[in-house]
């Protein structure tokens, strides 16, 4: 059908963050308010009854196409990452992606349970051709213009030197599509700048990277995340998954030694209240909704993976990804990258 | 002789903090001036016309005892870790540590090259009996009273579960005898809190720890470090290392973003300049200086690390360390919790 524009359809978890239903229908309307592309129908998969209250709440969603899928089990941030397809088989997970596997859909969203994602996407999607094993990465705010991905952030505790090649390639394609960065910088997570640093896995990988066509910096510490000495890094799914809970934790316990110090007298409260203001402008910038989420790359399906605490504006920015990733036809990018690097 | 105090010789490298001569020296001066204890001598190590030059800005040293020591050669930040057994056996390290061996001194401090001492100490001291590895450990800043010790943060990128389960007993001895912790609280660093997550390792690590008599709080993950779930938590010196240069960056990260937002226009650099000096204060606590160092665990001796940066402050309260490790006997502490735990 030459010449008329193909229809577009997303699926999102409606069941997925920690303020289910209401961020995922909100970031949904605000996302069709701002696109207003009339050939995207989205896909509400969630219990029913649920979304049919939400979507009182907002009906002007009813200028849109949408559709609700009845699934009458959530997977919640408790269950086992196998519960998609074993206890779970009508979460909203399960029947998402199996609109997605019968390309009922083209992309799938969910701010859920990650590791039952990661499992579920990956059984019933298979892989593209050439990844050994999906990854899933992190966007960490840097003192450059652009964030670094660090990637893997938990989907594989073990890794091989191959998996880490193939995570660079991911990564590169996806950076280059998603964000124009041109022909982006990868660095090895090391400890130690010197090629026979580490792990025997971390330097197979060195060599493999070094050999290849991709723009390899050579190992980065955790010292040079921050300044964003790379693009991308790539590391084991360990190591990163701790470095990810780690920095998440940073802004935390910032705020808690504040409070703590502001409690030691009035007049030290009275600073910090005079400064509050403008470390929250100062940190405006690091708001990790902007990302919109992640993808899940390497599964032979558009699928992004959001944070349990997304805003309505993570869900749009989510939706957005989806898009995107589909239309620019990331994974046949990623599966000829492989081919060729 | 007994009734008669035992002289107690502690070895300092002059040559090994980015401040050296000066850190070592005034350190060194601060600690006899303070403590007092005639029956304590220090060994000066490094090139002797330097040190004699120091010595001579600070006259009142001549008060206590000490010795100079020559050592012709320096192992820099940059030199390989064996070069203190091979390409540079006259270093201040090598023969700082040629004083232990021979029963010269009691006690080497340094904060030179940290893989130079290690790999050293190891060759000549050789290890605690049932010590399989040696580690060196890291204080964090934490929002309770105590900060938690890290440990491995660098010494064995690779381990064994049988190594967790040494580090944790080589943490808790020393913690309690430091600080007098009363039986601190052991986490294992994973990716989850479950039994069966993470590597396989960590997973017989686990196993290892729960069946010890160690206070064993079970698996703690990136975002525990800082609220302090645990008084010590043990994983491998790859991902220690990393968190801790990733950590030590973090305070960097923040000066520098909130020099970018004060460059952003005046009345932002007006704001940004009222509140630094309570930021200043807020993170007084942080001071890593304050904690005198890290010993190197599980060497037949006691050899206390020390930071590259390290102010006379850190010198002196590494010769504390030193003192109090020697005379608590914390090595032979080590060596029995080995057999019984």
């Amino acid at each position: 059908m030459s010449g008329a524009k193909q229809n577009i359809n997303i699926a999102i978890d409606i069941m997925g963050s920690d303020f289910a239903p209401e961020s995922e229908i909100v970031g949904a309307l605000e996302f069709l308010n701002e696109n207003k592309d009339k050939s995207i129908k989205l896909f509400f998969v969630g219990e029913e009854e649920l979304i049919k209250s939400e979507i009182e709440k907002h009906p002007s969603i009813k200028n849109f196409k949408f559709e609700i899928v009845n699934a009458t089990q959530v997977i919640t941030m408790g269950d086992d990452a196998t519960a998609g397809v074993k206890s779970k088989k009508n979460s909203s997970i399960s029947i998402g992606l199996d609109l997605l596997k019968d390309s009922k859909v083209n992309a799938f969203i969910s701010a859920g349970n990650t590791g039952a994602i990661l499992s579920t996407s990956t059984l019933k999607l298979g892989r593209i051709k050439g990844v050994s094993r999906p990854t899933i990465g992190s966007f960490f705010p840097t003192l450059k213009e652009n964030p670094t991905l660090l990637l893997d952030v938990g989907a594989n505790s073990e890794v091989k030197p191959q998996f880490l090649y193939e995570f660079a390639v991911m990564g590169q394609v996806y950076l280059s599509e998603m964000y124009n960065i041109k022909n982006p910088s990868i660095g090895l997570l090391n400890i130690g700048e010197e090629e026979k640093k580490g792990t025997e896995t971390v330097q197979e990988a060195y060599k493999l990277l070094k050999e290849s066509n991709l723009n390899f910096i050579g190992n980065v510490e955790g010292r040079d995340i921050f300044p964003g000495a790379a693009d991308i890094v790539v590391c084991d799914g360990f190591v990163g998954n701790i470095v990810l809970k780690f920095a998440e934790s940073f802004m935390g316990f910032f705020k808690e030694t504040l409070k703590i110090y502001a409690n030691q007298s009035p007049l030290k409260k009275i600073k910090v209240g005079l400064m509050a203001p403008t470390i929250k402008d100062v940190f405006r910038g690091f708001d990790y909704q902007d990302h919109g989420g992640v993808p899940l790359l390497g599964v032979n399906g558009v699928v992004i993976i959001g944070h349990g605490k997304s805003s309505p504006k993570a869900i749009k920015n989510m939706l957005y990804t989806a898009l995107i990733t589909y239309t620019k036809e990331i994974n046949k990018k990623i599966e000829i990258s492989l081919q060729s690097s």
